[in-house]
């Protein structure tokens, strides 16, 4: 049973979070920097970036997670710290002037940003931000932590729910930052999660590099790996349940608390994508293996044309099957059905691998509305797989052509 | 010695071409089949997509290569006749009808067809154009073909070049089609080449086979891989050097020859991407091999993210050093160098994978010229390769939001 609660990554017991503004965005009115706390020492978990260029804080991170451990998350926006001089310099100091501020161990902050790459970053805009950021801290604050970490998000992204492990009632919630530069492999966009549930260090890791792989990197909004990419998790064990240390019955309810967060966040960073008007979500079934399932999924989701043809309401599905044909799975494109589904109906495009007669203006209707489902069927065995994403617009062009400047 | 020289696929001796409106298109106005014709047999090879989903006409032909000798090839646009019921009959039927008009074997007929994926397809209208077709062969002819197999282009692309094989003149000249779901590999979009060079099948499949791994497979415009890519070389041996059955000398101009002419028409192609407004050059260079160097420029070259600041003439190269770094080449960041050419001028933007300081204004002047190269220096080696693509535009989305309708 799991029930979706309010709080975001404040929902878990003894968290709590805030967000400010201190100076590295020029603009007063928008927050910058984020912190997410808990009261008591949490395990914690967490998977980067596969990009072999990567932004300076997540090799500080790292070695501050190397035992397992953390108390707090603190996040900037509006620079990456990436590919500067600087760089993990400035990440070092800033998990300093935190800890020393919260009383905890420099060792226990992880520590993320966001923005643009290759920008002299500077420690000033920090020292400034971090006692009112500090002081802020509250049960209410995940709102403004997850506004602190957008960059053009135009929404906020926070999700939680409620679950039992051990007889317990544990809560398990996050933020997260999307919207380009987002073709997450290994890890993703910025995700923080947290949890009372009392997990190992093991098991907690364990759980996010599986579910990682058939959420965040099933997700695409543009194709381009960021260099930024990171979900991390926290659980505190205030929730009193008995450590989850070894798979089993709570470990499966973790596991399904925790896919069922990371999906809503997903579903949430695609519809938000840059310049987006629409969710996309890709379903193969009928795969002969998981593999297969994912690969089609993915590459369908990830098409220019394809994601062209759905902001046009376009039920132009050869291009699915071109994606299909292209994406290195080994299918019989002779047996592969295609539908367009969303609340508006569902219409049959393609049935074994040719055209099936279809209404234009049924098919018009169904793809006019903002959730889009394009189900692929592969004939070809039991296993299935989705993928989401969003369409290709004029607004994606024009946030990218002068993100910069 | 390569000059270049007028009459495209006509340029070859013994070759004629001719384009028609044939009705499979709507618009009276726009031809959409054309005919490229050898008076005497020729020696041919072509390379195909790698897409598991292909043409109905791919298989035709590729059978009707399978020994190496072709005399004419016919292409339609406006219907790619793939995933359709019949869609290998009527590609039989086109060659036989065309081979009946001609005199000639239905076997050495090559087919070809691009368009709309997924559409019903009628013989009539080929029944109906081939005589016009035929009569309308002409040495003047090659625009008229090139025209014919235009989709999306804005622009008819067509080159040849004079070289000398064994003491004799021998000519190779193209035609292509290019513009969507363009993103070849192992082949391409429509590219038909022609020459009067006496060359074995054998060395001319080797020739265009080594060819298109540097050039064709080096291009890209919107990463869709197409399912009718295909390009094809008929030499007719017209111009009396001894046949080329060996490498050596001649077979190394002949390479060269054929090189001048795919690497222009992948440029025209680029630059002439749906929506584009500017041709992109990515070279890597300073890499430890080929397939490194080949690897970093192409991941470039596909990058939304880049593609869409080029558009908008803003130098963020962040977006050069994400994408090498996502490449899954094996490079050092550290060492990358990045700068941007153009006609106006080279700004250097990163050394050593760190910002220099530049001047945004000279950047800017820089980036709004129509051929922007981006110098990658990766400090490896000696190895270098070059990939081409476009800027993404508002018109890529708008072209490909209702192509179809």
């Amino acid at each position: 049973m799991i029930e979706r609660i309010e709080g975001g990554v404040c929902a878990a017991k003894g968290f709590t979070a805030s967000g400010v503004h201190c100076g590295i965005r020029k603009n007063r009115d928008k927050r910058d920097l984020s912190l997410i706390y808990s009261v008591c020492p949490a395990t914690a978990a967490a998977v980067y970036t596969t990009n072999l260029v990567k932004g300076a804080p997540l090799a500080v991170t790292k070695a501050h997670l190397a035992d397992g451990t953390a108390r707090a998350v603190i996040c900037n926006s509006g620079n990456a710290n990436t590919c500067n001089a600087n760089g993990v310099e400035i990440a070092e100091q800033t998990c300093e002037l935190l800890a020393k501020e919260l009383g905890i161990d420099a060792k226990d902050v992880v520590v993320a940003s966001t923005g643009v790459i290759g920008q002299p970053m500077d420690i000033a805009p920090f020292a400034a931000g971090i006692p009112a950021l500090v002081s802020s801290l509250s049960t209410e604050g995940s709102a403004m932590a997850a506004e602190g970490i957008m960059t053009t998000d135009t929404e906020m992204k926070e999700v939680a729910v409620a679950f039992q492990a051990g007889g317990k009632t544990c809560r398990l919630g996050g933020i997260a930052k999307g919207s380009g530069m987002i073709h997450p492999n290994m890890a993703t966009m910025l995700v923080f999660l947290t949890t009372d549930a009392a997990i190992s260090p093991k098991m907690l890791q364990k759980a996010l590099s599986c579910d990682v792989t058939g959420t965040f990197n099933m997700l695409s909004i543009d194709g381009d790996t960021s260099t930024n990419d990171m979900v991390t998790v926290l659980a505190n064990g205030l929730a009193g349940n008995a450590a989850i240390d070894a798979e089993g019955e709570d470990f499966t309810a973790f596991m399904e608390a925790l896919n069922s967060v990371t999906v809503a966040l997903c579903r949430m960073i695609a519809g938000d994508g840059e310049g987006a008007t629409k969710l996309l979500e890709c379903t193969a079934s009928g795969a002969k293996d998981l593999e297969t399932a994912r690969t089609v999924a993915k590459s369908v989701i990830c098409s220019s044309l394809l994601k062209a043809a759905m902001f046009g309401a376009d039920a132009n599905w050869g291009r699915v099957l071109c994606a299909i044909g292209y994406s290195g799975a080994d299918v019989d494109v002779n047996r592969v059905d295609v539908s367009f589904r969303s609340a508006a109906g569902t219409v049959e495009v393609c049935r074994n691998g040719a055209g099936v007669p279809f209404s234009e203006e049924e098919a018009k209707r169904v793809l006019l509305e903002k959730e889009i489902e394009i189900l692929v069927g592969l004939g070809d065995g039991g296993y299935g797989a989705s993928a989401w994403g969003c369409d290709l617009t004029y607004d994606y062009v024009k946030i990218n052509g002068d993100y910069r400047t």
